[in-house]
């Protein structure tokens, strides 16, 4: 068989689903796995040497806003609220359009450089957004965001709607790997129910993926019951939302009920724990929703809640996290948290038949870390190793579909010291 | 001034008192800082440009066990007990003096590629351990172990006691930079109340520090009080041990007069986050101890807990996991979480007037970090930075005692793949 691309015989090829194959090889034609197995025996057109790494999936970061690299740091010390305040000002005074674009290429390299091949963003200036996660290689999920006032962008909802008419053929002009279209309501306390029920029948029209934040913390609650009426659970459930199997963002405060409606409805959850930590929001109980058969991801908010794009330090933190929570230190295995953070982020995306996992048939969204390092010798279980020893700094490589992305941890796509000289001066010029 | 080394125009230099200045530098003369400044003025034999570079302290391990590098990932999913269980069986099959300079040597690289200058280390076989850290540049602070059984390394009470008076000459003979005449009692439900009163006596009449395991979850506190019939801090405190001003060791479960004693004794407390949560021990209420005016350090515990030496990590796992127990956003600060990492952990070890600090008349023990990447850019505060955003893989340089220990992200004294190897092949032989 001849292929365009054999990465070949990596210590270890961890697969995505739980499993791995030692001295393993990959090989890619047109952006898609065509072989794994230690015995590929193709004809490849250029091949990668991976002996001394581990291979695994992409990393899917199921919840930030890209552009907020640039507010990283801006409010430390508050709560969600606090948070909100402080951080829609800045973006109402310095997030336009062209902010959007020069964040997003700054928090689309770090994501790449950190192994990271798949974000769920949610953000104002979608189509700069957007155009600037393309440029730089990611695979990158987003939609119109939608408040039933006007949000610091300023636009009605007349104006979002429109957008939303248009979004196929933004995704289209961009080019980039294929990814869902998507919506992506603010929250149910920002979103009124009129709203929420216009979005649940224009998603279930045009097929879209709804990704929204709900429950965050208690005080989140209170505001949605009165603003809505209900719980936000209840109210996305209500208004047709819930059934469209939507990412709920966060999810720390679900009640027993709420947690029910979720699983019986389908959606999934993407579960922030360093963001939930640093505002006080709380400990969502990952291993209970779990265990109620719910799809639970993994995301690191935006820089200026977390305040980097770390999806390692997410996994470590939630492997610990969920110990704490359940008082047992088999709570979640490291198999389940990398699973967590690749083939159930693809399921949430309904994107599992096409990324998340190194099988025939996938694109090729792969990650190769270096293991020649102190910090991962010796290395006994890979999954383990990713969870608990590796890091960002031990990505060397990154494909995209096939597109190797970043080689010898530089992007290939972009000059690193340019995205980091808009962006810096960006923030100068505030 | 003629000076050996100037340290020039790092843009922040972070001092480890909480405070920071811009664009200083920092002249080393015999080891020692002798000046610090926005104009350091100097004829220095040496200089080294530190634009685009963040200085700090060297990081402080207050609590670790480094030759069980060897044992990383071997007890997963288990707590103390069970962990204790397995590593102990591993420690008496193969941690031998061989193997525990092997593993040492391989965690005191892991320690200063990743900012540690400084570890309190407790291990069998401590000369062979002190020996490899000395050898890759580390400041070690190790002593001899006690337990009132034979323990892994099979030695009986007279055996330990002997090497206790040899220790001073272990050190002279070991060379390296200062460190403290420390012994090491395991814990109070593995050494018994007439073995810690010995000690304690000898330790009060040769000024040693004494480092031990104290309420790091609730069976251990069952345990002692079955072994010796009161709480760990009790026992300590009725053997003397307490009023000597110990380290000790997770305190995760400290009833309230548990840390009425440890702050009216004076004692320290290492905390151990990483270690704790893996191991479902609990989470340690810092503020809370901090607030009766109690030392906290941060450690990581050893390689088989936690499973890496990541001080950084550590860092951010702390700063997030106060805000989770005290249910606040604000719960302790990143200056405070940096000051816990460098100056507090210096002053455990009875140890601030030499280091932990950016502060003339002080040894330096230093760590450049590289901040041209991405995950560092903007920067607006650099404690929140080094707590929020930085990692291990951010540093570039490490001197200890003023001797350039890493450069360029390599350690200097030993060869990176020779160390790996060592250790690998110690493995591969078990």
């Amino acid at each position: 068989m001849n292929v365009d691309l054999l990465l070949h015989n990596a210590d270890h090829v961890v697969v995505g689903d739980g499993t791995a194959l030692e001295h393993a090889s990959v090989a890619i034609t047109d952006g898609r796995i065509v072989a794994v197995g230690s015995d590929v025996d193709v004809h490849a057109h250029e091949t990668v040497d991976l002996r001394g790494r581990l291979l695994m999936p992409g990393l899917i970061n199921l919840h930030t806003h890209l552009p907020m690299t640039l507010l990283r740091g801006v409010a430390e010390e508050v709560d969600l609220q606090g948070f909100l305040e402080r951080v829609w000002a800045e973006e109402a005074r310095v997030m336009d359009a062209e902010g959007s674009y020069i964040g997003a290429r700054l928090g689309a390299l770090e994501c790449l450089l950190g192994g990271t091949t798949t974000a769920l963003d949610m953000y104002l200036h979608p189509e700069a957004t957007h155009r600037g996660c393309v440029e730089v290689g990611l695979r990158h999920v987003i939609g119109p965001v939608f408040f039933s006032f006007p949000g610091p962008d300023g636009l009605s909802w007349p104006q979002r709607m429109d957008l939303a008419h248009r979004w196929p053929q933004v995704l289209a002009d961009a080019g980039g790997p294929f990814v869902p279209f998507a919506l992506m309501p603010h929250a149910a306390f920002t979103v009124n129910r009129e709203n929420l029920t216009e979005l649940a029948a224009f998603a279930r029209e045009h097929g879209c993926l709804i990704h929204t934040h709900a429950s965050e913390n208690t005080k989140e609650n209170d505001d949605t019951i009165a603003f809505s009426g209900a719980r936000p659970v209840e109210v996305l459930d209500e208004t047709g939302v819930l059934a469209l199997r939507p990412v709920l963002a966060h999810a720390v405060r679900l009640s027993p009920s709420d947690q029910a409606l979720v699983a019986e409805r389908g959606a999934s959850i993407s579960h922030n724990p360093g963001s939930n930590l640093k505002l006080a929001s709380g400990a969502a109980d990952i291993v209970g929703y779990r265990g109620q058969g719910i799809t639970v991801g993994l995301g690191t908010d935006g820089c200026s809640s977390s305040n980097d794009l770390d999806m390692f330090a997410v996994m470590r933190l939630a492997a610990n996290l969920a110990r704490l929570v359940r008082e047992d230190p088999a709570a979640i295995t490291s198999r389940d948290i990398v699973r967590a953070a690749t083939l159930d982020g693809a399921s949430a995306l309904g994107m599992a038949d096409r990324i998340g996992s190194i099988e025939v048939g996938k694109e090729a969204d792969l990650v190769a870390l270096r293991l020649d390092s102190p910090h991962l010798t010796p290395l006994r279980e890979p999954h383990t190793a990713i969870v608990y020893a590796a890091g960002r700094s031990d990505v060397e490589s990154v494909w995209v579909a096939g597109e190797r992305v970043v080689a010898e941890r530089r992007a290939t796509r972009v000059d690193h010291a340019a995205v980091i000289r808009d962006a810096q001066e960006r923030v100068d010029h505030e």
